[in-house]
């Protein structure tokens, strides 16, 4: 049975890292003692101890042990073999890249699969989806390929930001970009605010938090969905 | 003899299609009649002939007649032997892509070397740098390469933008962004705010605009450029 959290963020404003979620990953890691880290994306080019060290941090205050990927000599093996994993967020390029490099996307992908609970955190969460097309990091490095785990069947847009509409910038808003991703793409996308989440039970698929999330599909204009919403 | 406008926006808050560039670019397309357009980044999706007609409906103001590219049967050639190139901006992605499968990438840059003048807005601006790698772009296709013209010896990142010290929001700002990109790269990152661009000529380069330039390099502190700042 495929069980997943896809969070927007790690952090909302005012809180401490996965503060918010912390009630919710403690029922869903209820049965497992430990958790592997896959700390790729590295945020700020910090070091993969670094930030292996905030994770085990966040996760002590429900008493799991966190072990960083990084650590082990056969990875593959240690993705394939974990109960539970965690994949945190930074730049998405740099996670993807690194995943094809260490040749764990496919592993990866089976091992949540064949039940490995799967916490995703931002670039953690893109990669749930079908392409990282819709990621907002800088392309700081290239990739082999911008496929991902298909966990879900669209994609994600985490840390979703409404245009301001007292903005003077004449940058893209974040709507116009998922727009422009299906004038070449067909897969739905939904931009979930900070604060959301979606709760993955094999082919359900719930929208948790207290915000709306936005929807967009090709040709049609982008809907609001409530909270509670079910795919 | 090298010459280009490398451009941070087509458009600046409260004012037209590249009206504020105009008496500029009334001077550095003095002695030309007609300007190639590539429409390529197509912005927010709308066809290249669309595109075109903006482009032309703005350049006719000080004579100048525009012709697109994509409606040239010999695109090379036409790259080859055009005496001005206007690359508009959109999707950094979706532009390099198209350079890429129409083979255009080496062709534009011979053309400017030997003295085609070139403007660049935003994604057109970004492509004049070493690499894409510092474009705000959401990466919605998959080029086959991020290398670009490298007809300066940096990268732009267009529309800069000063972290908000008001924000609520967990996303990255521009800066962290920057600075992320330079742990794995080299390269340094001129952050061209709205309403600046650089006039190169050769090997010399000038800040224009009323704004400073945010200038990053790997392992320092990022610096402000004051307006006539030469590289």
């Amino acid at each position: 049975m495929k069980r997943l959290i896809i969070a927007s963020t790690s952090t909302v404003h005012g809180s401490g890292y996965l503060e918010y979620l912390m009630p919710e990953l403690e029922v869903f890691f209820e049965k497992v003692q430990e958790i592997l880290f896959i700390p790729y994306a590295r945020p700020g080019g910090i070091s993969y101890d670094d930030y292996t060290h905030i994770a085990a941090r966040a996760f002590k205050k429900i008493n799991k042990r966190i072990k960083g990927l990084h650590t082990y000599d056969n990875k593959p093996q240690a993705v394939a073999n974990a109960k539970a994993i965690f994949v945190g967020g930074g730049n998405t390029f740099v996670l993807v890249d690194t995943l094809y490099k260490l040749d764990l996307i496919n592993v990866l992908r089976q091992s949540v699969i064949r039940g490995a609970l799967y916490l995703g955190t931002s670039a953690g969460s893109n990669i749930t989806g079908v392409s990282m097309k819709t990621t907002n990091d800088m392309p700081i490095v290239q990739p082999k390929s911008f496929k991902t785990l298909e966990l879900i069947p669209f994609n994600i847009n985490p840390h979703y930001l409404d245009p301001d509409p007292d903005s003077t910038h004449k940058g893209e808003t974040r709507a116009t970009r998922i727009k422009e991703f299906h004038t070449y793409n067909t897969t739905p996308v939904i931009g979930l605010r900070e604060g959301s989440w979606l709760e993955v039970i094999d082919e359900t698929i719930l929208l948790k938090g207290t915000l709306t999330a936005r929807y967009f599909t090709k040709g049609n204009e982008a809907i609001e969905l409530a909270p509670k919403h079910k795919f």
